[in-house]
């Protein structure tokens, strides 16, 4: 099973290469990886999709954990907002523009560079969406994709904090 | 300066951690960093985000060559989309939950979640603009924000392509 895990860590020099270290040591693979600025800059958030039983996610944790950059882990695979961001060019002919464009409306996604023969579309949605349309895309011949990773936030007012007096809460 | 490299890498066990490694014993700080699978399985690629000067750029492009499980490294700074999603989960109380609705219009950001006290935004774009959505947000309070990193492709109908022999190209 698919987990994400929301990994808030120090922003210090070789954090990642320690971190990702640590998943080829033990053999875990990653699906997917995001890297991004918080709130606060001295911190980053990590957002790890990686393939697990649930007993293999918990030794992960505890493995995370240990790390002296690591402040917090979380498994936000369940009642969280997941998305991602995916850009597709596809070959776009004026005979197929058309057509292509409904696809795009259906999906909610926008196209953000259009050549003579290509056009360039950004989508957000969870993987299933985003495989979704580039499956849909696929006949007209995708010539390029990039997608960000998912990232997520747990649903309503929960916020995992790294403070330890935080008066929000 | 800030770079973005679109960096083509087959999907080997430890690559990850290979990279990284190169980026902290080389001292080079990643701003930000997205891994995501591609059009094609076996082929992942990554949008590493890295500060310094065109010199710096052009021996850690060299020494990213060298590596065994990278593809190709392009510098996509330039005529390129480049865009992010972030993820920020604000304080939005009754009396405030408009105010909010009439930023994230003129943003053309989602709301993605709400509860009696918060609300949970998506927005996609450049860096400068996910950072002046913040700025905006942050008066009222911003309890939680993710980022995935920037992601990027070149304009138009030009393709980083990874195989000899294309026929599309």
């Amino acid at each position: 099973m698919k987990h994400t895990l929301s990994v808030l860590v120090e922003n210090n020099p070789g954090v990642l290469s320690r971190i990702s270290g640590l998943f080829s040591r033990r053999g875990f693979n990653i699906d997917s990886l995001a890297v991004g600025v918080t709130e606060d800059k001295n911190v980053s958030r990590m957002t790890i999709v990686v393939d697990g039983d649930n007993y293999t996610i918990e030794q992960l944790t505890k493995q995370l954990n240990k790390l002296i950059d690591v402040i917090k882990v979380t498994d936000i695979s369940k009642d969280s907002v997941i998305r991602e961001l995916a850009l597709i060019k596809v070959n776009a002919s004026l005979s197929t523009r058309n057509e292509i464009l409904q696809i795009v409306y259906i999906f909610r996604a926008k196209v953000i560079d259009i050549s003579k023969s290509t056009m360039t579309i950004e989508i957000t949605g969870n993987s299933q969406k985003i495989t979704a349309l580039e499956e849909l895309l696929q006949p007209f011949g995708i010539k390029e994709m990039v997608r960000t990773g998912a990232i997520g936030l747990e649903r309503g007012q929960k916020v995992i904090k790294y403070t330890i007096n935080d008066e929000e809460e």
